[in-house]
């Protein structure tokens, strides 16, 4: 019996943990958004990846959420003494992340092979996929021209207004080893898409096309954990992408983003008013992850819900 | 009126330092081993040149003589933790002076231009060149077999025994931009061999074979400076190298390997019974550089009998 989850960063990362604590490590497989990575000073960085990693290894920056803890930062003084770019800030210890992942993937192997590789020596148990070992960025067209991701997202710091966004490589892209079998199993108990930002960190999994069908067919229910609490976002901009977007910004149109792929989704009880205007069967839940009980519970009533949708699709 | 010193690390920097503090910043020039650069990692180390940039900029961690001060190690610590290769230490600090080279060389700077921007940044105010911006790698016959030069120097602490030596891609190499100018111009009053070990650090500049004609044609005095105090190494293999290559272990040996060259010795007082067996001029100073007094000393010393020499060459 096993699990996928699809997740992006920081706040996907949080239900990952959860999920992980109340699952057996072999139970889950963990599909991470790969739209963010870029090259940095000669460097691959996968911020979501690392993030996630992170997170599940109790290596994480708790107070930011991502990065590491205890973390120095001379790499980032010596750059700034030389001129070098800083408005993307590496850690002394993250900076071994991207200097052995780099160095694999020159070397020849694939994303995902270096990315279990970097997982199984920080002790991490669960399997974690790249979406793709083919490179996928997400670019933002915003009022101010196209941005890449990150320099939209850190650089810029969201301030932009977004107009549209796309998923170069997306359309070419074959999910990574591993990821259609696990959406195949006959096993599999649900898939949860974890309350990432859907516009940056979901939508550039679903944009590999092989990756979507195979969600769209497969048996279990897929079950999306709304990333609003409150009609807002925890952080991040998704509220404010939503707005730019021209949707209305409350959870049910969340639900609708997902339409079609979506046999359940977590609404946050202080959005339970939204309820009535989704079309698939809602889990009414606090979302809100303060503290490790939190997100075990979550992720208990995720897969209790999940249960519940278990050998009925949901109509969408 | 202008100095060409060629130099390697830790011990010709010591006095490069010292030529740097007697001399006006336009008046010296450095032409800087590159035998010892290598790619680590993915980044591109030049490892002569970072430790005569760091010394000259009052950076470099004394007690070593190498690296930066107030450096720390968290990215080698991480490192280890992905089970990366940890024999060759970066320092956190010195890591961003790798990280933009090689951003810098991908990009298709030059490594003397490379250097330039580098070292301008740190403030440094003499001219300081790569000896060659083509690749030149020291190579060493071992009894062990045929070994990279931080194989044989870090990560087997010189103990393998040393049979022959070799510059792969010296055939080829042109010197750096400004190499030959510096040479040729027409206010040029000595060269300085420094006190690095001749057959690691001075060979391979020896190597390009436009530099070493240059070398031999220029009109200045050219003056080696012993890297032997006491018939021993003030620190590394040299004494240990001109062993193992069949060579008596002493100062007259030094100049005997530079025959043609020179036109002048400073030999070390306490080596004050070679000077017979050196067929060019001598100068017998105390060669010890255990102070910055020391090292301008020294720089002095070595200029003045520089002066002596002016206007007419010494006999090999």
């Amino acid at each position: 019996m096993s699990i996928v989850a699809l997740t992006g960063g920081v706040g996907g990362a949080k239900l990952a943990l959860g999920l992980q604590r109340v699952l057996a490590p072999d139970a889950l497989v963990l599909v991470v958004n790969t739209g963010d990575d870029f090259v940095h000073l000669g460097l691959h960085v996968s911020p979501d990846i690392d993030t996630v990693v992170y997170t599940l290894t109790g290596l994480v920056n708790v107070e930011t959420g991502w990065g590491r803890a205890d973390e120095t930062w001379t790499f980032m003084q010596a750059l700034a003494g030389l001129g070098g770019e800083t408005w993307f800030r590496l850690g002394d210890g993250d900076l071994a992340m991207h200097v052995e992942r780099t160095r694999r993937l020159a070397a020849g192997e694939s994303l995902s092979a270096v990315t279990a590789h970097l997982a199984r020596r920080l002790g991490l148990g669960v399997k974690i996929l790249p979406m793709s070992d083919d490179p996928v960025r997400t670019r933002i067209v915003t009022a101010d021209g196209e941005l890449d991701f990150q320099n939209y997202f850190v650089e810029r710091r969201c301030v932009p207004v977004v107009t549209a966004l796309g998923y170069a490589g997306a359309d070419t892209a074959r999910p990574a080893p591993g990821v259609l079998e696990a959406l195949r199993a006959p096993g599999l108990e649900a898939v949860v898409i974890c309350p990432s930002n859907p516009w940056l960190s979901i939508d550039p999994i679903l944009a590999v096309p092989a990756l979507r069908v195979a969600l769209h067919d497969c048996a279990a229910p897929v079950i999306a954990v709304s990333p609003l609490v409150g009609g807002q976002a925890v952080k991040g901009p998704t509220a404010k992408i939503m707005a730019e977007l021209g949707m209305p910004v409350y959870a049910a149109a969340v639900a609708r983003h997902y339409e079609g792929l979506l046999d359940g989704f977590v609404l946050d009880e202080r959005d339970a008013g939204d309820a009535a205007q989704i079309g698939v069967p809602v889990c009414i839940a606090d979302t809100l992850m303060r503290d490790l009980a939190d997100r075990e519970r979550l992720a208990r009533t995720t897969l209790e819900f999940a249960g519940t949708l278990a050998g009925g699709r949901g109509a969408p």
